[in-house]
């Protein structure tokens, strides 16, 4: 449709250099697994899932000024935030021409309601920053939005262009809205528990945004009077005030609790899995859940 | 599919009290008036047409740091870049959502494809920058992405939507993406033409920004040595170097050469829809030829 002049290769020449975890467009695929089929179209979903997830990074990376991501220096960084906006811009258009090739309306539907769903998002993270008051059930609207509603649409799509019925699409489609929200909730953990080198970012980097999560928010309902990370919120720039909110999280019990929520969901994405074959593409995916339970960046 | 909170409805309140000039939508739904159809996929069509234009403008405000368009207060210059970011995006995607409401794939696939081709046209604004050697042909192909792409799908879409054949579809696409040409290229003329109060921005804006279009390429090509242009992007920050270049394209004849490159984009779309049927729509077609060049704003 369109044909690249040198400054968009170049700078997708960067954007496609990275080595993501690719978890979603494994699920996509393995969402395939319980219907014979030619897997063409499966293919062309799992690209376009992380043609859309690359998009959303590079615009995250922008509004959050980070200029580097799992070691590599971001576009914004690299060539300035018109640019970071740009080929964002480019590559959700490019990953939803990719789902046009499915021709499956239900599917080209749904990845789009998803881009609508991570830019809420993305918003709402921005409208509650800094307010102690976040509810747990706006804070679980935020990480599906953000995190679980892609992987629930790898799910959906995956099983949909496979042909499978319409049980099993359920099926599939529960499995990636609970692995996903698990996936968010130990990103979230992870934030307070690693160390730099482990997770790319500084430690409490969240709180430090003004961005509650899960641990935060277990830490406020245990502790309402104050709460470092009140005192946090009030004075984000006084000395002291991050290294006193991190540390009060990771010396009490919300990091385990936390994991305890992520867990529940890892259980039900499992349970999802029960009327499904017991055939190698349900065995990887079993696998997955562990994986998000127990990765440590 | 996703609920909106109030942070979302405030910025949309914003962005959809405007009043823009609406000429995509109507060629959307004039393009629609050569076959007998009830007209309800049009009005999608139409509606997801002008949401797509509108999210253009949005992250094109961003990413020129307008703080005013037409007199209002850009998203930007109210609720800070990182918003006009994510708005934008939203619209984009509730755009994309609402065009999957016609069910029909050719029309989904050429959209998705435009999006691609308006953030191709942004990035070659950028990377093109500062740089006097531009081609006619590079310019030609920037202003066809940037601005008559979309109006090439708004008469193929509203066309293909009321079910016309194939012959009636062509001559709607060539109608739009001539008319959109002409469109781009007054735009560009006005940039110099105008007072400040007419075009709602500084005149020689685009020059300031180190933009070459119509009537400055034909300036360069007419004066290739010592040319202000040319002083101007060599010293962009220097008194008077802008009021220099601008001061040489007004008293020149490049800007009526470009009013006969814009009256030939037009005579070319008029010609296109000498095959239709002569009715209410083609007469409304003509006359949309006729506002584009005699437009002052």
């Amino acid at each position: 449709p369109t044909h690249q002049f040198p400054f968009l290769s170049q700078l997708l020449g960067h954007v496609f250099e990275t080595s993501g975890k690719r978890i979603r467009p494994a699920v996509t695929l393995l969402a395939g697994g319980f219907n014979p089929h030619d897997g063409k179209k499966s293919e062309i979903m799992a690209t376009a899932v992380e043609l859309l997830h690359i998009a959303t990074l590079i615009h995250d990376d922008m509004v959050d000024d980070s200029d580097v991501r799992h070691g590599r220096s971001t576009i914004s960084s690299l060539w300035g935030r018109k640019a970071a906006v740009l080929v964002g811009d480019y590559i959700f258009a490019a990953s939803a021409t990719h789902v046009c090739e499915t021709e499956n309306i239900r599917v080209i539907r749904r990845f789009s309601e998803n881009i609508m769903e991570l830019s809420t998002g993305e918003l709402q993270e921005m409208a509650e920053a800094y307010n102690c008051d976040l509810t747990m059930e706006q804070y679980l609207d935020r990480i599906y939005n953000k995190t679980a509603s892609l992987l629930t649409t790898a799910g959906e799509a995956g099983a949909v262009l496979s042909g499978a019925p319409e049980d099993t699409v359920r099926a599939l489609r529960e499995y990636g809205y609970n692995l996903g929200m698990a996936f968010q909730i130990v990103d979230d953990i992870l934030d307070f528990e690693g160390t730099q080198e482990e997770v790319g970012k500084p430690v409490g980097n969240d709180l430090s945004l003004g961005i509650l999560t899960l641990p935060a928010i277990l830490a406020l309902e245990r502790q309402p009077k104050n709460n470092p990370i009140a005192g946090l919120f009030q004075h984000p720039h006084e000395e002291g005030t991050l290294a006193r909110a991190v540390e009060m999280i990771q010396n009490s019990s919300v990091i385990e609790e936390s994991y305890a929520v992520a867990e529940k969901y890892c259980r039900t994405a499992l349970d999802a899995l029960t009327g499904l074959d017991p055939n190698p593409s349900r065995s990887s995916l079993e696998e997955l859940v562990g994986y998000v339970l127990e990765r440590r960046s």
